[in-house]
């Protein structure tokens, strides 16, 4: 990957987008300027789970502007990422042609798990160094993130389906507070809290810190209001809900510290802190700076630098599922090969993409070795895969499942830039199939127009026609598909 | 499960269907009558992977006469299983409706693997014990096993798509036999076999023995022309291929010891032996008299002694899952407590599956937390499980599948009769969502023409408010649901 000079993130997430820019030295980042915005995306989604129009425009409007201070940047040094209300919405795919088309960059979605690492990331970075496990815990707008972890090891990721935005609205419509409703959003939260307890309560960390929005501003209120020197603390948070159900609205509450625009979401979060605090054991916690924006710029920096979380994700997976590396090293050197036909009209990404899916095609072998492929495109589909975005794990599905059988009975149409890697996977696996080192000569793929030629040394065929079997298969399978490329014939030379 | 002094084995092959009774005698069997019938089922398979009319009908007569001799015994005593050809048909479903009424007991379906499991078993015992690893090779009318094992354990097992009857029709037309044909047939089974080439070839064992009536005949006309002294060997095969050539036509192919009935589909599985020899490095092969109606019988009897193998599966999948042991008992024990309150109305078999999938309602987990319920079932719909068909797979994918989040959305409605074992697990596993070892009480399940109450101590419930909002959120989920049972309210005593 290139150096750059200057990488930018940008944070959809449920009650707030940021935009943070980082200055690139060697290993080292430094943080230039930062843009938020209180969108409230999650506020905007209706019982129909769809993003209403208003909150869509606010969102929208917000892009434009990220987008004029990102004009210029390298596709590579931007990563920009939505949580939460986009995981959510169902009409998330049409908004985000039109947000791509706002910010000039691509956005994913990423999963709740790898938010978590994220967030930890960018925590992590912004706290002093120490071994002892620490407890971070971010209440987003529409998820909370827990996390534990050492130094910059994230070491217990959860996300949690509850969020300030969505509490708030869900409990406290239209403002209104009163004992019953925080009463019954405490408990919710609590019961959802639950399920991560053991692994997360007092004992498993030394420390605990918050960081987002919600965090900081319930620290600001405990300090403010004489109850700590800084820290949320339990009896802070308790003094909190009886000044909440006293004011009875959040409109009417005034404490000192409270900015106006946490005001609509602060007891939603007030809510969901107080569950964390009684179900994790948690007696007090710093408020900490790093969020998720950050995280992204170190992830990103990592990429730059030969540390690519998505390796180190690859290597696991290979290891966790007991891949036979020697063939799937086969397959992917020969796929990588046979790509170079391609690799001028196809972008730098795709070489990486080709290489996992042959590094992870068999996987699914773990479920079942009848159509394991097929199980390969589950896993990948599902699993959690540090350091890939939900769009990267659908793409790298789609391409397993095609890589063996029918390729007219694909359930889902792969995206058309795939296709050019299909091919090459599918060629790899076919002649791969006796799990042997053959000692393959220079194959190679001439394309023209779409229709491929795969090109062999003259008598090959003859002498081995099993492989002229598969491959005459192979065609077959290409033909009549409306795909951009196609195995459309084989030559001797 | 009780002893019965006789059990019987139905095998709907692809080829022919088998009826094998045996008498038991302690941990002893002792096989009694036997019959078979050419049915030819895979014959009957159209383009459109549909079984025809005429085939259907062959079908069903002969289930008929079967279920004559099998009058009057007990359904645990009978086991009925298809194979390859109703694995693939389209309208399995409908046709074994029909012969479940023929037979007049449940016929299931196995997968490949299975298969290749009970043929090894059925073998064994019809062979001298050796501590030698052996070979076994059973080339049905739609699949071909292949098994390497020790003694009565199969340590590798495959099927292939390929049989004797699918390749004659296939490959020799009306019975055409000419020198291209034979070609290509031997190619393509060439090809399947090489897949498995590796884990099978010489050198993985000490013996080679084949089990089908293929292998049988096969051995036989070897003998016969002198060319072997009971053994299928590489020069008899080739010498049987050259006469087939020479007929031009399986009407015309009149060599001693070849049965009338066996001549349509003898060409084919010459083909599928001929490629297996080639790629597997088979010199010469022993053919047995086991095969899979005998490997069914040792299997119910394993099941009445305690020695079932869908408890030793359930077990290793627990282990290669990393199931968190204690949480399974827990749940476990809970969910079968309640469901006394319908045992009287639920088959013995129902309970044994309420167990196992609360031993494996969580191996989804080793795919992804957050929706680890569907990863389970997906799990269990697909992997290769010892001991369980398909309709066993598919019930306890559904039942896991159901057993936590919104009932409403359910992909496939499970079974009328899965309900009572849902709603116990489901309340098992929500009772149990902090995975701690709390003290219950006393709880019951009381109903009333489907209307469930669950009850528990007087005021359990306002001591455990987060109990009682994961048991109130539960009656929401069966509201207005269209299932025989429901949860209809909490009561306490």
């Amino acid at each position: 990957m290139p150096e750059y000079p200057t990488l930018a993130a940008v944070d959809l997430g449920s009650n707030s987008f940021h935009l943070q820019v980082g200055r690139v030295e060697g290993e080292q980042l430094f943080y230039l300027d930062a843009h938020k915005e209180a969108v409230r995306l999650a506020a905007g989604l209706g019982e129909d789970k769809r993003l209403d129009a208003a909150s869509q425009k606010r969102a929208l409007d917000c892009l434009a502007r990220f987008g004029e201070r990102l004009q210029g940047m390298p596709a590579g040094a931007v990563r920009a990422v939505g949580t939460s209300a986009l995981r959510v919405a169902k009409n998330s795919n049409e908004f985000l042609k039109q947000a791509k088309a706002a910010l000039g960059f691509d956005i994913e979605i990423v999963a709740g798990r790898e938010e978590a690492r994220l967030i930890y990331l960018g925590v992590a970075h912004s706290l002093p160094l120490s071994s002892e496990p620490r407890l971070v815990v971010d209440i987003g707008g529409g998820s909370t993130e827990c996390i534990i972890g050492v130094g910059y090891e994230p070491q217990e990721r959860e996300s949690l389906r509850m969020g300030c935005v969505v509490f708030s609205k869900r409990y406290f419509p239209d403002g209104r507070i009163d004992k019953a409703a925080l009463k019954a959003a405490v408990t919710a939260a609590r019961v959802e809290a639950q399920s991560v307890a053991k692994q997360f309560k007092r004992g498993h960390w030394a420390e605990a810190v918050g960081s987002s929005g919600t965090a900081r501003a319930l620290a600001e209120l405990c300090q403010q209001a004489g109850l700590s020197d800084g820290a949320i603390t339990a009896d802070g948070l308790k003094w909190l809900r009886e000044q909440a159900v006293k004011a009875g609205s959040s409109d009417r509450l005034d404490l000192p510290g409270l900015k106006p625009e946490r005001k609509p979401v602060i007891v939603g979060g007030l809510a969901i802190m107080s569950a964390l605090f009684e179900e994790l054991k948690i007696e007090s916690m710093q408020a900490a700076q790093g969020a998720m924006r950050e995280g992204i710029l170190w992830d990103l920096l990592g990429r730059v630098h030969d540390h690519d979380m998505r390796d180190v994700t690859v290597e696991q997976f290979m290891r966790r599922y007991h891949v036979d590396r020697r063939q799937a090293e086969r397959v992917e050197r020969f796929a990588l090969h046979l790509f170079r036909a391609f690799q001028d009209s196809c972008p730098v990404a795709a070489t990486q993409c080709l290489g996992w899916s042959a590094k992870l095609h068999e996987i699914g072998i773990s479920i079942a070795h009848s159509g394991f492929h097929k199980h390969s495109a589950y896993i990948l589909e599902n699993a959690d895969m540090p350091g890939f975005s939900r769009q990267d794990q659908m793409r790298l599905a789609s391409l397993v499942r095609a890589s063996r059988g029918s390729l007219a009975k694909l359930p889902v149409q792969p995206d058309e830039g795939l296709w050019p890697l299909i091919l090459c996977l599918r060629l790899a696996v076919r002649l791969h199939q006796n799990r042997t080192e053959v000692g393959l000569p220079e194959w190679r793929l001439v394309c023209k127009g779409g229709d491929c030629q795969f090109q062999l040394p003259a008598g090959w065929l003859a002498a081995n026609p099993l492989t002229q079997a598969a491959l005459e298969s192979e065609i077959k399978d290409w033909r009549g598909l409306a795909a951009p490329v196609r195995l459309a014939g084989l030559r001797e030379l």
